[in-house]
């Protein structure tokens, strides 16, 4: 498969194969089966799901955190450093991202079942790779769920003209049926990686995603990644974009709750402080389940939800529009045909696989095949 | 004064006369004092703001609400339909919005002194004003609050032609020093009065704010604003705008939320089910208190976030900007300087005021002094 708008080609590999891969990366980390499970799972839901940027593409990230600047502790023990029936804060001790937000959000889950609702605010974790898998955790519990993180600064306040919050994503996820609306939204208008694909591909920038460092409009996309990455100045516009035109406000005020509910509650560094080649995890999280059935039978809840959803779904279409979708429909559907077909990936990515299984002297199939 | 954007001649009213005119208004439908003492405090809140929208210039559509359809019952008695230590839903019987959401979120912040979180879902409700009067209840009490209302459908879901969601607001309130953290922020990326501002100017809308009964980017403020009272089609777009190109799917997605929220918990209409001159009230709304001390000592969590508010406002600030704000600063500012100088209102709202006077019977200093 060759993707024309980036210029590299893609291969397809058969899921099985690269769980497998990933559980002898993770045990040779030094994780137990059961972790290394779970850190799979997380990272191939990215996949599954078409979000390619935190999926195995990733994985080098999490190699050098864990083998490099070692920012990541694989005999973590987080501790609950304060505890009341409906909250919690962790100290993950700079435990792997996905093990922390898992234990985490069941911590959450937990205190729902017995109270309704809990809400767990983390720091000293690390990446963690999709918010919407801990959502979903929630969601199959028929609870409702919410995940945010901080991260590096990228997202320029309004009228400023240097990056001070992070991505920010807002999870949210509510049982529903026939599918559960599983809502996930970075609170700057693109993520990092889509200016990447821009810049592989030599294109200009849309106008409104982002600024270079003296505040101004800029649609060069290496010029904004690098100045993120050397931290002069510029960076990605809140959603709303650039001033209060298109209510740019509203975008870097979301961002900004979500800094709050993880870093503010936690006592973890707000996005501005964030370096990701710190060897200090830095990372700052906050996970809430709530049982629904807290504002009546559960039943009649889901079914009205349902039906308001069944009329978004049925909206008519504008002209020349396929489709109003409910969030997190393209992501079960992507999860159903790639369980199926299998997890494309680019040659940059199996190569950085490969490198990765040298590093650690792992002689895997995936590797012998794909090459 | 004369406003050159909409060719209206503006006074200034004195604070203390307007008052006491909403005052005799809201004792004329048959409140007692302390009543319409809090009807007209939130009223006079959003004119102190400085949104217009939702101050004296709405009291027409109270008064047409109270009087013409009846919506509104003004010997309303709201019931607690089920309730749990941290959720309750309230069936607010017709109350005038204002009402219903005050008493609403005094249960939601009892809970939260009691167990560190209420949350109360409230149907069948009236328009409340702004969001934000009743998350600043919360934040006086040093708890954070959020609150949410359901309205007329306006928001058009992404790559859909048809308005489906209210403006549907979502406001969070923080405590915080030197002022608190007020976030309030309708998640279609303009409200409908601003396109009326625009359609009296005779000016073009922005690109990305609107579209037409098509589907189509629709710049003429006056087609749209007749296709949504008409319920044809067209409407406002999401936060981000049209498609997904400037992620308007997430603008799309926190209408979602909000409404989800107020009436998929409550168990009150939708906003695409939702009409203003109905004669059965049917706003529904949200309301959370939270005591932050659920996540440690009060004082530190405060001063960390206060110290991050201070961080944000000192940031470079992008070329010809004045300014770099924090969510609430400009509201507060503003109420400072009204409540010396008094009110601005227009011409057309003091000739509205003026007409319910007569309708009412109500001689007043302020419509003798000021026509």
């Amino acid at each position: 498969m060759n993707d024309a708008a980036t210029h590299t080609s893609y291969r397809t590999l058969p899921l099985g194969e690269v769980h497998d891969f990933l559980l002898s990366v993770f045990a040779a980390y030094g994780f137990g089966p059961e972790d290394a499970a779970a850190i799979a799972d997380v990272i191939l839901r990215a996949d599954l799901y078409g979000i390619e940027s935190h999926g195995i593409q990733r994985l080098m990230r999490y190699h050098r955190a864990i083998r490099e600047t070692k920012t990541v502790r694989v005999d973590a023990e987080p501790e609950t450093v304060f505890e009341t029936p409906v909250s919690a804060v962790v100290d993950a001790q700079g435990m792997q991202g996905q093990l922390a937000a898992i234990r985490s959000m069941r911590l959450a889950i937990g205190k729902a079942r017995k109270i309704g609702i809990g809400m767990v605010a983390v720091r000293n974790s690390n990446h963690f790779g999709i918010s919407g898998y801990y959502t979903r955790m929630a969601v199959e519990e028929d609870l409702l769920g919410v995940c945010m993180t901080n991260s590096e600064p990228i997202l320029v306040p309004t009228f400023a003209r240097k990056a001070m919050i992070g991505s920010d994503p807002i999870a949210l996820g509510m049982p529903a049926d026939p599918t559960p609306f599983l809502f996930d939204a970075a609170t700057c208008v693109v993520p990092r990686g889509k200016l990447e694909v821009y810049a592989k591909r030599g294109a200009p920038l849309p106008e409104g995603w982002a600024i270079d460092e003296t505040g101004a409009v800029c649609t060069d996309p290496q010029r904004v990644i690098d100045a993120i990455l050397a931290r002069r100045g510029g960076g990605i516009l809140p959603l709303g974009g650039a001033g209060e035109t298109m209510s740019g406000h509203k975008g870097y005020g979301f961002g900004l709750i979500c800094d709050l509910f993880c870093s503010g509650f936690s006592g973890g560094p707000f996005s501005n402080h964030k370096k990701d080649d710190s060897s200090k995890a830095n990372t700052t999280h906050f996970f809430m389940a709530m049982d629904y059935g807290l504002f009546g039978g559960k039943a009649e809840i889901r079914a009205h939800f349902s039906q308001f959803l069944q009329e978004l779904r049925e909206t008519p279409r504008a002209e020349g529009c396929p489709r109003v979708w409910i969030h997190g429909e393209k992501e079960l559907e992507s999860e159903i045909r790639r369980r199926r077909e299998g997890i494309p990936a680019n040659d940059k990515t199996i190569a950085e696989l490969r490198r990765i299984a040298a590093d650690l002297g792992i002689r895997d199939s995936l590797l012998t095949t794909y090459h």
